[in-house]
């Protein structure tokens, strides 16, 4: 079994297409993924999972139905199962999602934007 | 469902003892922790899971069997259930771990050191 220590920072500057998902590391059957993103997302919710959200830089907002959070670099935030929201990027931001392996980042919502390819690296 | 944004330097501040493990998200059936140290820890595993750790301030030395890795702020790395290992903190640093609820953090070693009073803050 290999153990690396993965620096967020590298990582985040080795990805070099925006919206395409990265594996980084593995924790039991949960995959900690990296994503670098500018764009406004769209709503979904994971009705079979929460989701966790550490922004690596810059900053992000996370829309729900009630209200908008702001989510910063150094800062995490856990959406809970079934719950709507809608993550906006109006500025290049790193993203680190943890979540069970196989959640689709589209959610129950699917569509064009659904990212299957889940490289390494 | 309380929705939070977790600004992990400010959680670092908050804490002001050593080697008391903060609750500071939930995902599914895992904690996110956060432990404040300055010490040596003991060798153990988690025979059960694999664990998270993600340095938040300074940095750590995690001991395994065959070698000694560095992991600095901002910088991850996964121990692979049944690996053991002894994270050292020669300076204080901050790391913010997260592992299935109930694990120990003296693992199948237990003793004086295994702390069960996981305050939420």
């Amino acid at each position: 079994m290999e153990i690396r220590v993965v620096n967020l920072q590298e990582k985040s500057d080795l990805i070099k297409e925006l919206h395409q998902y990265k594996l980084i590391a593995e924790l039991n059957n949960y995959q900690v993924k990296l994503v670098k993103a500018k764009r406004e997302f769209i709503w979904h919710s994971h009705p079979e999972t929460d989701e966790l959200f550490l922004v690596v830089k810059g900053k992000m907002r996370l829309a729900f139905r009630d209200r908008t959070l702001e989510v910063k670099k150094g800062e995490l935030i856990v959406v809970p199962k079934g719950v709507e929201h809608k993550p906006i990027c109006k500025t290049l931001c790193t993203v680190m999602l943890i979540e069970p392996s196989g959640t689709l980042n589209t959610g129950n919502t699917g569509g064009q934007l659904t990212d299957t390819n889940l490289e390494r690296i």
